[in-house]
């Protein structure tokens, strides 16, 4: 097996310390990962809780390209290995020898992983390394709806406001109807949105749920929209999510980034870099969450916010990529077919543009007035003398 | 040199796709990393502004130690090309053959990495991953003094209640030698501890600050200290700050999770697992900090706080070692030289334990009552039977 000559290759390093507690995993060299074919596909199905696959291009014939593959493969075996006590199985579906195998499972994007529970298929699409992918599975092995109790706790909900949430007031967890509809909506979307319930009176009453009504928040907003219909059935619900999941402003995540980098508006994405923790990046996303407040109604605008923070082996590859500083807050509009882009300059200032300055340069975006096409032309309108952009490419 | 015939192992994987711009780096088989030895090691720390070195032990003669070396190297030379825009280099100081240079440059733990910035040595002891080498390298090169200007930034600063802050209002940042003898003082910690200034009135009006007056903030204390001493020379913040430092309660951090562990209290820490993001975890952590308030002063009491989100490839680990469920919240005892502990018992109550039975369990752990070796002993006193103790080894 490819993976036995490469073994604790993967491994994070440990000196020998004094102290014990905080040993990283090794890659114990034992192969957990199924090669998934059509003798074994079903008793693995149902011999796991969870069965994640990944669905993979044939083995490539290049050196360089086998070693990548072999490196996804270490990143399953190091996953599988530290998941060993949590009942979810490994396999690996070749795209073309086990064609029939990935049709009958329902396998559609090649580089993807699927995960199986119960009767559903749950697709990853984020960072292939260990940390997120163990990170994502043990999100799915939690319930799907998770109960709100007390005030502390809806304190804990109303701080998440980077996530979609949905909430429900119900009578109770057993044979009530509404509840059950809203369960099974939210395990068509577990872990990517969040569903909370709550059966208590004076939880319901903070949030101004009516019985059986579900509230839902887009990210960075302060108002939820309530769910239309009565009784809400699992399929309003599922309905109300996918016409509303592409907030005005999204954070991008490890563990869905390449489906939301996918998700693009006409080939092109709104990018605002800001550090969270850092004091200037910290104003400037209050100004971001003002402007997509205010926009919250526009379909044609959805903002893709990064935390550089999050992604430090991305950050100087976006830094030469878009020549950008990214010590610094940044706005701009990236194509994604070729990675061309064009920032909106704020390095002359002392101030962050105010909130009406970026709603400008949105709707300049927007028109099409700014692009990363043709921007020698922008630069002659005296119409947006306002603010100067910074051409990067060409 | 050992790492060519690895390139490109240590690769995050990318399978092809249409859309570009989040392109994770492969290692590209470029040697970066510096053999540093008698000879060379002067011209290095002359030549960058940053000089990070890997102090190691002799390449250990065992195959798979010797792989175990080989991935440190990797994510060295990963770290590098990463950074390779940044001015930053690094390098490995074998602890036999280069005895002399780790002498004369002061490198003390074998297996720690150290970081050179003009005359001062930061010393990581941290997780040894690429992204989180990188982040620290990163805040490293940042000035290390952060601006307040205005009611928004005070408002980030006022939201970092996990750091240890200490902020001074000055008159101006040049030619001010109060402002200097902070700023040099600041050099001493950073990345760790977090140094902000503000030359705004009315913020410092907001923080009760008087010109040339410093205070200093534990992590999750709602009232900071006002630095003693007036005028404030550098050698009086950087005293105050060693004596404050270990804080009441403390977060555990990739960038410095192994100074932490070694810092412990007679051999043991107090630890607390609780998931922020997780209503359950948030109203834990609330009890947690209302209990440190309580508790500020007492010099014996430090819990370490771990969030099982950001170490996802040591949740199940911990599980196993401490024999506990990391989907809910748990406060134990740990032996840091064997990793025998006690938990808690939390599981048979709907309600968490009070600030106040936390208090008294804390009370029992610090006079010895409850501890790792004679637990029998303990279930037996009747006095203590307000709470149960679970017993995981013996």
């Amino acid at each position: 097996h490819v993976c036995g000559s490469l073994s604790s290759l993967l491994s994070l390093v440990l000196l020998s310390r004094a102290e014990e507690g905080l040993e990283f995993p090794n890659f114990d060299g034992k192969d957990r990962v199924l090669d998934i074919n059509e003798r074994n596909y079903k008793k693995a199905l149902r011999r796991y809780d969870l069965l994640c696959l990944f669905y993979h291009e044939p083995v490539p014939a290049s050196k360089g390209l086998q070693k990548r593959f072999q490196m996804t493969e270490l990143v399953l075996e190091l996953t599988a290995q530290v998941l060993e006590n949590k009942d979810i199985g490994f396999g690996m579906v070749d795209a073309q020898r086990d064609a029939k195998v990935a049709q009958k499972l329902g396998l559609e994007e090649v580089g993807s992983l699927y995960v199986f529970k119960d009767d559903r298929i749950i697709e990853f699409d984020g960072e292939l390394s260990s940390d997120t992918l163990v990170e994502f599975l043990l999100d799915v092995l939690e319930d799907p709806v998770e109960i709100i109790n007390n005030a502390m706790e809806l304190r804990a909900f109303e701080r998440m406001e980077e996530d979609i949430r949905l909430i429900g007031y119900f009578k109770g967890e057993d044979s009530c109807w509404y509840f059950q509809a809203f369960q099974e909506a939210s395990e068509r979307f577990q872990p990517y949105i969040k569903f909370f319930a709550t059966f208590d009176k004076s939880v319901a009453k903070h949030l101004s749920l009516k019985m059986n009504e579900v509230n839902f928040y887009e990210p960075f907003m302060e108002e939820p929209a309530i769910l239309p219909g009565r009784p809400l059935t699992e399929m309003d619900i599922v309905e109300f999510v996918h016409q509303h999941r592409r907030a005005t402003l999204r954070k991008l995540r490890a563990e869905n980034m390449f489906e939301v980098w996918e998700d693009d508006m006409d080939g092109i994405h709104i990018v605002a870099f800001a550090e969270e923790e850092d004091p200037d990046g910290y104003e400037f996303l209050e100004i971001l969450k003002d402007v997509a407040r205010d926009n919250t109604n526009n379909p044609y605008l959805s903002i893709v916010w990064i935390d550089p923070d999050d992604f430090p082996l991305l950050t100087t590859y976006w830094e030469k990529t878009f020549k950008v500083d990214l010590f610094r807050p940044q706005i701009g509009v990236v194509n994604v077919t070729d990675a061309d882009s064009v920032w909106l300059d704020m390095s002359n200032d002392e101030d962050l543009p105010t909130a009406e300055d970026l709603e400008d340069w949105i709707e300049d975006v927007l028109s099409g007035r700014v692009n990363t096409e043709d921007d020698d032309e922008f630069a002659d309108d005296p119409e947006n003398d306002h603010y100067i952009l910074e051409e990067n490419t060409d």
